[in-house]
C-alpha cells in the first residue's frame, strides 16, 4: 500500500453540536454529516485545552499543552525542533501544505514544516507582499471587531470572503500535489466561525428568526461555582445582550458553519473529482467550541465546559475505516497525531502522550479511553469573591481580551471527564464537580454534595494519576 | 553581622525516633538531645522521598526530588549546573567542605562545589591515593554486606572506626577553617546507621537485651495494603528472622546512633572550644528513617511510611533561633536550602520550592506548613497481586538491593501528609490513607473506608494543587 495523503479539516471555535450529525436539527450541515456517513463519527472527542494555540499544539505533537514545549495558554509559537505531525510527513516524503489559519507555527516553523503555505487569519488573507487591493480592504472591515458582538453585514460577498478563497486555494493546492509524485498533507484550517461572527448573504439571513433552541443555563446558575466563572461571566456575559441580539449572533454562527460546510463539500467533490478521495484520509474536527449563549456567556473563557472542550471530529479513509458512530468511547484530540502517523506507517512522535485510534477505527478495537484529560491556566491560586469584590470590572472589561488576562487565567484548572462524570481542578480554589448523565449541560456543581463525593475522590485519584504520567 | 558559619550535620537511615529529645526514653542521645534543648527542635520534619540520593538533592536544591535535575529515585549525580547550597555558598565566598557521605554530587560535582573534601561512604574512607593498609582492610571487613542482617562483631575498634575517624577529620577541617578569614560550610555526613549494621564496643553490647519496645506491626497488616507492601514485604520481611536476630538488630542499630552521638558531642564541643559556636548555624538531620522492624520489614523500601519519611531535625544558632520545641507546625526537608540561604544573607536559589523557616525559627511566625508533600517511584502502573502471583521471588530477592528494582520502583507514589492524616497515591493502584491521630503506627488502611471518604477526596485535590504546582 503507497503511503496515503492526508488531509485535516480545521473549523476555528465550532461546537460539537454545531454540526446536523450530532443530533442538532437546526443547523444544516448535509456536507458534513454526508462525510460522517461515510467515515467514523466520533460522538465524544475532546481537545484538552479550550483555547486555539495550545490546542493546536496538541493536535500537532500528540501531548498535552503544558508538555508539548507550549504553556497551557497562548505560548507561541510551537518551537521549531518540537517533533510534530507536518515536520515527520515531510521528513518522511510527504509534500505538506497550509491553506488557513496557522496559530501554532509561526513564520519560522511554517518555513521549517511547509512547502506550501496561503495563510488567512481571522480578517482575511494573511497580508504580504501578495496581497491585493481587495484583500487589504477585506482585512480593514473585519480587524480588530473580535469583541463586538457580531457585524450585522459582511462587506463581502460569498464569492469574495475567505472562507471560499482559501477553500479554492485548498483545491488548487490538492491539484498540484496531486500531478507531484509523493504523497501531501493538507491542513486546511478554516479561520471561522471564531469572531468576528460575521458572514455574507445567503447564509447572514439563512437562520434569521429560526427557532434555534434556548441557551443552556438557568437562574442563579453561577451559585455554587468558581469565583473564576463569576468573572467570566461579568466579563463574556451575555446579561446586558438584547435578546434579539442574541438570537442575531446565533443565526449568523449557524450561517457561518453553513457556509464552511457549504465549501468542505466543494473541497471534498474536488477531491472525489480528481479521482484520489479513496487514497486520501480526511480528518475534519475544531479546535474548541463557543458559548454561544450556554452559562450566559459568549465566545469562551477559561473553563472547561462541554461546549468549549467537545469538539466535532469525523475520521473518513474508504475501505480502511468503517463507517459509523463510535459513542462508546472516549477520543482525545491528543490520540489525532499518533493516529495519522499510524496510518502512514510512520514510527510514533517522540514523547507522544496520545494513544493511536487505529486499531478503534479499523474495528479491530471497541473501547479506546474511559477518560479523557485537560490542564489549562496559570500557576497561583485562582481568583477569589474576595478579589473580585475588590476589581473595577468595568475598566477591566475594556481591555482587549480581558477573559484571557492575568487575572483570569491565574490558578491551574485540571479536567477528568468520563462517559458520566466531569470533575475540574483549579488550583487554590473549590473545583466542579457535573453528573452528565443528569444533568448534560454541567447548570449544578456537586462538587461540595456529600452524595457524590466518592465519584470526587475518585476522579480525583485519577486526575493525580494524570499529572504523575 | 558577617556571615556565620554553616554546618549541616546529617546522619544516613537514622529513624526521626532514634533520638532521646524525641521521646525515646530507650536509647542514649544525651549529646543530641543538649543539641535539641540549644536550639530548634522541629519535632514534624519530613523529606520528600526515603531514599537518600534524591532525599539529599532536596535538602541541597530545596526542589522536591522530581523537579531537581534528578529522578524520584536514585538518578546520580546531580547535574552540576543545578543551584545549590554548597555552590551558591562557595561563590558567596564561604570555604565548603565535605567531611564523610556524599551521594549527591559525585566527583565532578564535588571538584566544582567544595575546597576541601574527605570522602568516606559505607565501607569506611573512600579508597584514593591517600588510603592506608589500615583504611583498605577497613573497607574489606564491609563491603557488599549491606543486605546482611547485621555484622555481629566489627573488624575495629571505635578508635579507628570511621565514625571516629572522619569526625575528627571535621574537627581539623574546622580548626582549618576558622584560621582563614572566610566562613565556612561544613556537610558532616555520617554513613551510619544505614547497612552494614555493626558497631565497635562498648556500643555494639550497649543494648544487649535492653527492652526496646515492640516493632509497629500487627497481624494481617498487609491485608488492605497495596500489593507492593506484599512485595516490599517478600523482600524485606522480618518472617525469616528469628525474634534474636532482629533484637540483635536492633540493639545494634541503636549502637551506632548512640555512637554518632558522642561523635557529635565531640564535634559540637570543639565548636565551643575554638570559641565559634555562636557564630555557627548547626543544623543536625537525617537522610530518611528505617523500618527496624515496623510493618514487618528491615532497611527501606518504596513507601511514605512515618519510619522512613519522618526525620529528627534540630537548627541551633545561639542568639537568633530561640531555643524550644516546634510541635505545631510541619517542615519539609526542601525548606532547609531558603533557610540556610536566609541566615546567610543570600538571594533564594533560583526555582527553590522549599519555603525559608527563619520566620518560625525567629519567633515572628507560628505557623509554617500545614501539608507536606513527597515523590517517589518510577513511571508505570504500581505492581498488582496478579503480577506477584507469577513472579519467582526468591530468585528475585536473591539480587542486590531488589528492593529498589523495577518491579518495586514501578507506579509513583505521590504523598500529603498533615498532622492529622497522611495519604499516599500509588499510580495506577489502590492508595493509603492512615488517620495519624487514632493510629500513629499506619497499621490500618482506611483508603477504601467509607468514613474517611471526605478526607480523601480533600487530600486528593491537595495533592492534584501540588502536582499542578
Amino acid at each position: 500500500m503507497s503511503q496515503p495523503n492526508v488531509v485535516v479539516i480545521m473549523t476555528d471555535q465550532q461546537r460539537w453540536d454545531a454540526l446536523g450529525a450530532a443530533g442538532n436539527h437546526r443547523i444544516r450541515t448535509p456536507h458534513l454529516d454526508r462525510l460522517a456517513a461515510e467515515g467514523a463519527f466520533v460522538e465524544r472527542a475532546f481537545v484538552p485545552v479550550p483555547l486555539c494555540i495550545p490546542s493546536r499544539a496538541a493536535l500537532f505533537t500528540g501531548r498535552y499543552p503544558s508538555r508539548s514545549g507550549l504553556g497551557p495558554n497562548s505560548g507561541f509559537p510551537l518551537p521549531v525542533d518540537a517533533p510534530n505531525v507536518a515536520s515527520t510527513l515531510r521528513a518522511a516524503g510527504y509534500r505538506t501544505i497550509l491553506v488557513g489559519k496557522d496559530h501554532l507555527f509561526g513564520g519560522e516553523g511554517l518555513a521549517h514544516h511547509f512547502d506550501h503555505v496561503v495563510r488567512y487569519d481571522h480578517a482575511g488573507r494573511a497580508v504580504d507582499e501578495k496581497a491585493d487591493a481587495e484583500e487589504r480592504a477585506l482585512r480593514a472591515s473585519r480587524q480588530g471587531r473580535f469583541d463586538e458582538p457580531f457585524i450585522e453585514r459582511d462587506a463581502f460577498d460569498t464569492a469574495h470572503s475567505p472562507t471560499r478563497r482559501l477553500t479554492t486555494a485548498a483545491i488548487d493546492a490538492v491539484g498540484d500535489a496531486h500531478a507531484r509524485p509523493q504523497p501531501f498533507f493538507l491542513w486546511l484550517s478554516y479561520p471561522d466561525p471564531h469572531p468576528p461572527y460575521v458572514v455574507a448573504e445567503p447564509y447572514a439571513s439563512m437562520y434569521r428568526d429560526h427557532d434555534l433552541g434556548m441557551p443552556a443555563t438557568r437562574p442563579g446558575e453561577l451559585d455554587g461555582k468558581p469565583p473564576r466563572q463569576r468573572l467570566s461571566h461579568r466579563l463574556m456575559g451575555t446579561a446586558d445582550y438584547p435578546p434579539r441580539d442574541l438570537q442575531r449572533l446565533r443565526e449568523i454562527y449557524y450561517g457561518m458553519v453553513t457556509f464552511i460546510d457549504d465549501e468542505i463539500g466543494r473541497f471534498t467533490q474536488a477531491l472525489d473529482d480528481q479521482g484520489i478521495g479513496g487514497d486520501t484520509i480526511v480528518v475534519f474536527m475544531s479546535d474548541h467550541g463557543d458559548y454561544m449563549g450556554d452559562h450566559g456567556m459568549v465566545r469562551k473563557s477559561p473553563a472547561m465546559y462541554d461546549c468549549l472542550v467537545r469538539i466535532p471530529l469525523i475520521i473518513r479513509w474508504p475501505g480502511h475505516i468503517s463507517p459509523g458512530r463510535i459513542a462508546n468511547t472516549l477520543v482525545s484530540s491528543i490520540d489525532l497525531a499518533p493516529t495519522l502517523l499510524d496510518f502512514a506507517g510512520l514510527p510514533p512522535l517522540p514523547a507522544a502522550e496520545g494513544i493511536s485510534l487505529a486499531p478503534l477505527l479499523a474495528g479491530r478495537a471497541r473501547a479506546h479511553r474511559d477518560r479523557v484529560f485537560g490542564l489549562y491556566g496559570s500557576a497561583g491560586d485562582a481568583v477569589t469573591d474576595a478579589e473580585l469584590a475588590g476589581i473595577d470590572l468595568d475598566a477591566f472589561r475594556a481591555e482587549p481580551h480581558p477573559w484571557m488576562g492575568p487575572l483570569a487565567m491565574r490558578g491551574r484548572m485540571a479536567m477528568v471527564r468520563t462517559a458520566e462524570w466531569k470533575l475540574v481542578h483549579h488550583q487554590g480554589a473549590p473545583g466542579e464537580l457535573y453528573d452528565l448523565h443528569a444533568d448534560p449541560d454541567e447548570l449544578i456543581n456537586r462538587f461540595a454534595d456529600p452524595a457524590c463525593i466518592a465519584v470526587r475522590a475518585e476522579l480525583m485519584g485519577s486526575l493525580v494519576d494524570f499529572l504523575l504520567e
